[in-house]
């Protein structure tokens, strides 16, 4: 049977459709999304809960003309249905597929590439803005959620927008619950959507009693009190946004298609900035995800029927976020100056257990990397040690904090990034591709990377008993299955391992690379190759004496990082070597020098050669052993 | 004579000063702060209009056990005059002398360093946070002008603090005037002090009325008509700070010390976060600043009679801001796409001039980077060529936003970093340092840097041909005296330049360090040493042609360049060489890895030997030409 979505080549069909269709058409949406990600994986709710929105949008709007700006763009995948790419929707976030989230190079109709959270309203008023330069006259429309408010840069985005009056349109799409329920004042006064109501009718009111003859004493109490009422109940979340300069509707149902659609053909009228405030649910429509947002959030593959996930890979080995988790409970319990921070990732990086077993040390600030920083430079003024979690790739939000705030003051903070390196489905705005390449040249920070899960307690151990700032990094994914550590040593910071010996040549590693040059060393000792193995463990410092040490009985050095070949680990090793005047042939594999796609981690790390194969092809390469290579002609 | 203020060692001495006595107190600081302005330079009038709200804060609180939160810090000249620092104060901003922003290490009074704006209300919540975890009981004060209310971040820390509900003073010193006059819709509703006032006068007399019998028929008509007033000037200043969970108080004139005394006494004695409004004029008691209040935010030694500054140095050379400034302005000119962007630094950067000269096209965001790099990047969609002009150091805030909204979508957007590498004065916390190392790993961008500034007007040319993101540094001061051109050529992308041959070594430089290489190849060519001197222009990409032709005749190779020696140019080249599977002697000059102190750009070239005697002395050592280095043993 032919459905209708099947029918919708691109929104020009679905404003064909009759009104009374667009009800099967949502439907049908959340049919297809449900199945996909259920094979795929992917961020379920919060696209089951724009389905309407999207229709009543491309029903508005002149897309791709007018310009629809999702902001984090995990809600976009009704509206990759509509602007047609039914076909390859089965492809969602896999391997050379279809991104997860809106992209400029993938459709005309993705008007902005987005991942990271609260860039909407900053780029919709760079297009209104740069619409009125050209003298265009197409709309613009950013759709932000609740929680992406919370983040300072929407903030800016909403001052200099009520301060340049182009015309542009914000929907505020609240649901009540970004990744993490909201936290911070400003979701408690969102939610007072009863005192909207009672403010509109007061005011109504008193316009109404103006224009009668004054001397009909009841109905002005009762005015009175109601404007008592309304004064005590003061901040609704129109006068918030009307303080800023836009005019505000709403809140209005975002799950009734007619009523956006008559909304936004208004609003679209205004000539100026506008916000419409919408009530959705996440996960509307699919019962599993209504019940529990934060697990359908970004899901792996599930049952459609029940919603059940599998579980995850079967094996003995735990995840590093685990490890991460039940360490920092483990130490927090001995120190009790450990006290836990993140920015609405409680759940992603397992602090949600710390906060259950310290609620009085643990801290979720909201989408504010920026804060939380900082926030945690003044807990470590008063004597504390700070632990701010917060994924590699999100902790570029907070470079310049880091450097300021945390690591000029030399302040006992340690930052656990989670999901260094490439991370898979999420693809390039999600990779902690970075991380050794921006926070390597920050004086007074240590920077160390695990190999195992049990070397991340060592080093977590570690980095409480340093009186100074310390990041380490570890990847998205599980250990390699060892049995952790109940008594946990302190390991000499700066201090690496050699794990392998031999003359033949030198594999330097960090992270999960070190075992991958374990593997590659093993491979060559069975060709007759005897190399020495190092793991560095810390980026910074670099174990100098135990590195040049080897380096000096080596023909040549292999280096092996899962970060930028720019200005990482490899090259903090060439620095170090050239700086002892030592000169010998290094090559160096990691991230080349390119924005990496979606996939596994696995047919990423294929595809970019982080892997044992990789490492014995470039010792080969080096290796007629009986004519050292010096110098190319 | 011995001046009242002499005989204040710390706050103790200024509580036991009579009140009367105090105004004569806020005079002698003026007069101290005036006088060793205008011998040093440094920020004036930030540090005048704090002189009453300062001194009432120490009679008030018990500092350092209570923490006072400076804003940025540049207003914190009597806090060291008050806090034990008179001796030290001559040297203010002086090479190993006071810094010009509290610093932590300095004094115990000076609770967080400073100097990039808006950190003070995260950092303060971390403290109250602490002290509470800690069962403390010291309060927590932060300061914070206007216009840093207008940063992301200053919005996130509100918002959990509201959330947080800890006991927290906030003052708000609303000056109606940043470094430039505030932008945005915070700053429009601000300055709306009347609308406060009608408020609370609306919503004291409702309370009374509502105390009496009701049927008085004509006091209720005209509350109903007051109501209305307000309700058209909704949102007070009050408002959003309540609507955020703070009590908010004021505005009270924040000169007059009875009755901030009076007020801090109260608002200190509230068990949550509280804001307290003040109004005060920068510059004020100083004629000269109080009338133009830009020109003293941040000057130059001045003639304290008459506030004449003395111009600058003499010397035909133009600064590399002006040559920025005008050549914006000629290519802007021809090309009708390109637009300009800041924020809130319109003068500091030039921009002010564009910003006459083509009004519709320029856009100051106020104290917004990561917005404004956002914000172009949505004017770079709809086909425009947005310049967005930022301090190096404040670029730093950005830098996601360059990543994942600019890089990653490819988008035609130019960064200007001005007072890139060493800056003088203002010392660590702005020094330029990071830029080449946190950008050269970014995909897609192009990086470049001048000698001099005809080569800044070729590559501001460049960068305007180039249809994908693009950075340009250059440093704080004058050029080197070149005439600009008026026809300005356009570079190849990536191309440097030989400016010396010869074989006997080999050294390569990026901006003004490549004119000390010169001076060095010159006084080692009457040496009987003849080297060859590449300019490479580019960081990324690197002219790899250029640079390993000649690296393959060359027994060594010297890097300079005035930026950190981690990741930043000086290890691009040994990538480079290293992965052309090269190997030869590679001595890196560059800032060390700590944090650089404050003096003058030529005190701190010297110390760190960013300097042609540097560059001679690491060629002396790599020359005895007779035994090629190879390898140390």
């Amino acid at each position: 049977m032919e459905t209708l979505l099947s029918q919708i080549k691109s929104p020009a069909d679905l404003k064909k459709l009759e009104k009374k269709q667009l009800l099967q058409v949502a439907a049908e949406l959340r049919e297809q999304i449900v199945a996909t990600v259920a094979k795929n994986g992917g961020h379920l709710g919060s696209s089951l809960g724009v389905v309407e929105l999207t229709i009543a949008l491309h029903r508005v709007f002149d897309t791709p003309r007018d310009h629809i700006i999702w902001d984090v763009g995990h809600q976009a995948y009704a509206h990759k249905l509509l602007t047609g790419r039914q076909d390859q929707f089965g492809s969602l976030r896999q391997f050379n597929g279809m991104s997860g989230f809106p992209k400029r190079k993938e459709s005309g109709y993705d008007s902005f590439g987005v991942g990271h959270s609260s860039t909407s309203i900053s780029a919709a008023l760079g297009m209104a803005a740069g619409r009125d330069i050209c003298g265009d006259d197409n709309k613009v429309v950013a759709v932000i959620g609740d929680g992406s408010l919370t983040a300072g840069m929407a903030f800016e985005g909403l001052n200099h927008a009520g301060d340049l009056k182009k015309k542009l349109v914000v929907i505020l799409n609240d649901n009540e619950m970004s990744i993490s329920p909201n936290v911070g004042a400003l979701s408690s006064f969102l939610s007072r959507k009863m005192t909207s109501d009672t403010f509109i009718r007061f005011k109504k009111e008193t316009e109404n009693l103006l224009g009668y003859v004054p001397g009909i004493g009841r109905d002005l109490v009762n005015l009175a009190k109601r404007a008592e009422e309304s004064l005590k109940s003061f901040m609704t979340p129109g006068m918030l946004f009307e303080g800023f300069g836009f005019d505000y509707f709403g809140p209005i149902d975002g799950h009734n298609i007619e009523e956006l659609v008559a909304t936004l053909r208004n609003v679209a009228q205004i000539n100026g900035p506008v916000l419409l405030h919408i009530l959705t649910k996440k996960g509307k429509g699919y019962e599993p995800a209504e019940l529990n947002p934060p697990k359908f959030h970004g899901v792996g593959p599930f049952d459609p029927a029940t919603g059940e996930t599998n579980g995850g890979k079967a094996g003995s080995a735990v995840a590093y976020t685990k490890v991460f988790s039940d360490t920092l409970i483990a130490l927090a319990q001995q120190d009790e100056r450990i006290v836990g921070i993140t920015a609405a990732m409680a759940e992603g990086t397992g602090l949600k257990k710390f906060s259950e077993a310290f609620p009085e040390r643990f801290f979720d600030v909201g989408i504010a990397e920026q804060h939380a920083v900082t926030f945690a430079a003044g807990l470590a003024c008063q004597g504390l040690r700070p632990v701010v979690a917060i994924y590699s790739t999100f902790m570029q939000r907070a470079y310049d904090q880091v450097i300021h705030d945390v690591c000029l003051q030399n302040l006992p903070v340690t930052f656990a990034l989670d999901r260094c390196g490439l991370v898979g489905a999420d693809g390039p705005t999600h990779h902690g591709s970075f991380d050794l390449s921006f926070l390597r040249h920050i004086p007074n920070l240590i920077l160390a990377t695990p190999r195992n899960e049990v070397e991340l307690q060592r080093i977590m151990k570690t980095a409480s008993t340093v009186d100074g700032p310390f990041a380490y990094r570890y990847p998205r994914g599980n250990g390699v299955g060892l049995p952790l550590l109940d008594e946990i040593e302190v390991l000499d910071v700066g201090r690496g391992e050699l794990l392998c010996d031999g003359s033949d040549g030198l594999i330097i590693a960090v992270g999960d690379m070190v075992n991958e040059a374990l593997i590659a060393a093993q491979n060559l000792s069975e060709r007759g190759l005897h190399l020495a193995v190092i793991d560095a463990r810390f980026i910074k410092p670099l174990d100098a004496d135990l590195i040049l040490s080897q380096v000096q009985k080596a023909p040549f050095v292999v280096t092996a990082e899962e970060n930028s070949l720019q200005g990482g680990f490899g090259s903090s090793v060439l620095e170090l070597i050239s700086d002892a005047g030592m000169t010998l042939p290094v090559e160096r594999i990691g991230i080349p020098d390119r924005f990496i796609g979606q996939g596994t981690q696995a047919e990423l790390r294929t595809q970019l050669g982080l892997s044992s194969a990789e490492i014995v092809k470039r010792v080969l390469q080096l290796t007629p052993i009986d004519t050292p290579k010096v110098q190319v002609s």
